[in-house]
């Protein structure tokens, strides 16, 4: 298999930067973008309102995401996100955090494809030297605190890949639709869903997620493993702070040894992360996806309900 | 764990190859086999009959066995596998295959064991320097276009072999039997899945799969992994048409970017499917299995539908 | 990740043993263990009664634990454990073993917390160089014979690793609860099923029955891939009988030979069991199991039958 080396794929971005100007967006839209009504607006100034960090008690902490309508995440969440992460790993007593929505019908869209693409490349690396997303991730796995992610409503891309990047998922039966609609959309998934996907689930499932790029509802995720199991809305909330309760109990670093030896045998390497964003940022620059993100974007991604809801249909409708 | 290598493989093959004469067959029976009835006749000069590619469209192939009465593969047929895939991977089009059969009961019984041994043996390796048996799953497994299985009726050995090597199964409910009997017949599998199934279905379930060596109806293989899914037989055509519909309609480099990430996290290493093929022939040869499988072809093995369809019986009867 | 080298754990132990006098127990308890009652009584002189080898036939045995009322499993029961694996590797003809339990309410409730814990420390290593706990685990999954598992009633500890570390395992549906109590005890697990549970049903579930350390049912355990499958009770002796006897009628070496190559994809490295081991023997000493253990002694650990039915609510009752 041919993989991008991460200095190759600096050379490839650095000839896609000359090609597309620096304000080039994610997909270069005849639509104009007003930012009205789209997750984009007010990102520095109002971090806590839009990803609410709550300390339940010492031991236990819950990251709920609040920024209607889609919850969807770029540059200035990702920054956010950053900062809690360097929160969690700093204390001393966390055990245990929750991640949940505050929105009923989206845990979390997909990563916002409106800002143009140099808002994120031009990104500060985190500590790891990957690029924030991918260095994001790979720290949520080997945090200290066990994480648990409590999936209502949509969760695709980067929804879906932070919650497999976390420790444990659990969906409402009902409400949960979970996704990686990257490849529908002409680019490949970058947030680490090829590394981690076959090894959760099988080569065979994986593949079905992330090259269907369909929608799994509760039930069927979990037959898939790809949560760890569905729950009845009603239950699911309870389930998972009974859980997460449990656990506070427990003896941190207990907790933290134990983790340590099933990441010893469960964690990708950092390296397959790096080459899963490398591989996502040159095919995002291609004009396949370049393409399809446009007629995404004039149908309204990111800003119109009716699309989001049915983003798995609507990839499949481009002609090519 | 000791294993076989290629050269101390090639030595065994070759002291196996004097001890048995060049007309051996799998297994030395008594019993005069005619062929009338059997998969054996006409191999090479029917190939688009028995093993059919149909192009439905530039990006979406279809590839039907069609092979009665069981569809059984012997080297001849193994070579016209061959030739389709040499078809696939040098086209630049195609996005999607499926794989299904024309035959209500069998999707692929299982590889001929009536034809001289030395048939398969002196076949010229493939590509990848392997016997064009484990050269043909290996490089099934790495095609840039994506391949989905449909099965519907009895797949065992190499039916079950190729379904694992190909990146999607589905699987009647009501009507897919999946088995690895081989271990049953004495000798162990040689297309790969002791390399695959492990990392499919886990550790345990691989083993009462390939040592318990019976079958797997269709619900039973969804609910330990070894297929996708398993639907209604009356939705199962419908299903695989929609979902390699759904893939040929994205970019094709996406698709082939993702699954090579797919690829380098959950494919096994060449060398471990020579070493699964080196033991398949040091097994086939052994005392043990000349006398288990020259009870099955006495028993009608690749010629009777009876003993074909209690394939699963038969082996557990044998009185060593 | 930090892990321990065997040569740091070894140091780390002889300070431990300089600290702990060498008649601690697991937990220093104020608690007087008279024994009444308890797994520890006649352990060297009873050995056949307590673990039972039978030979059904050549092919087939089984092991039967008799060790009522719980089956706890400490020093002098690992030993027994050890002759009769000796016994099984010595074999020639045995072709599948089957574990299961006399009692109808355990399968094996954990180790011994009560005995010193240098009863532990200072046995023998085994033939790997590990200690004997770890050494049996890597040895039982090695085994040429397939071993099988019947779990009714409690498999919690040593119990569900023992399970982990057999090739297959089943459960009855309605009578079996199988968990890892141990990080709720304060303590990692020393058998492997950290190095186990991940490769067996994926890193979120293996989290979720480690650090959740909560009890899972025949159902539950089936769904999450913990178990082969879950049958009703009324069949689960029958079916495992069923599946001994026809894996007993296959040939012995081609069992041995497929086994080999699904160990080679799936087993831990022996460093990984030994890394396991490390860390539970360091953790078990520290303060904050010490603590724990005590209290759950207190509560009647290991002689009463209403703490043992209720260990999974009773750990996460602790106060630190």
């Amino acid at each position: 298999m041919k993989v991008l080396s991460p200095s190759r794929a600096a050379i490839l971005l650095a000839i896609s930067a000359a090609l597309y100007c620096s304000t080039q967006t994610f997909a270069q839209t005849t639509k104009a973008v007003d930012g009205t009504g789209t997750q984009s607006q007010g990102a520095e100034s109002a971090a806590t309102a839009k990803i609410r960090l709550t300390r339940k008690n010492a031991a236990y902490w819950e990251v709920t995401f609040n920024n209607p309508p889609f919850n969807i995440v770029g540059p200035a969440e990702v920054r956010d996100l950053v900062k809690i992460l360097d929160e969690i790993e700093a204390d001393r007593k966390v055990k245990v955090v929750v991640f949940d929505s505050a929105l009923p019908d989206y845990f979390m869209a997909h990563y916002d494809l409106l800002k143009p693409l140099t808002d994120s490349t031009e990104m500060t690396p985190g500590p790891t030297g990957m690029h924030p997303v991918p260095d994001f991730m790979v720290r949520l796995s080997r945090l200290k605190a066990v994480t648990i992610v409590s999936i209502r409503g949509r969760a695709s891309g980067i929804g879906s890949e932070l919650a497999l990047a976390a420790d444990m998922r659990f969906a409402s039966r009902e409400k949960a639709l979970i996704s990686q609609f990257e490849v529908g959309a002409g680019f490949a998934p970058g947030g680490g869903p090829m590394a981690r996907l076959p090894r959760l689930v099988g080569r065979g499932r994986a593949l079905e997620i992330l090259i269907g790029a369909d929608e799994f509802n509760g039930e069927l995720a979990e037959r898939y493993g790809y949560v760890n199991r569905a729950l009845p809305d009603a239950e699911l909330d309870g389930f998972v702070d009974a859980l997460a309760t449990r656990i506070a109990s427990f003896d941190r670093q207990t907790i933290v040894d134990t983790k340590n030896l099933v990441d010893l045998a469960s964690l990708p390497s950092d390296a397959e992360s790096q080459t899963g964003w490398d591989t996502f940022l040159t095919s995002v620059q291609r004009p396949g996806a370049q393409a399809r993100v446009k007629a995404l974007i004039e149908k309204g991604l990111g800003q119109s309900g009716e699309i989001e809801s049915h983003l798995n249909q609507s990839t499949a409708e481009f002609k090519e």
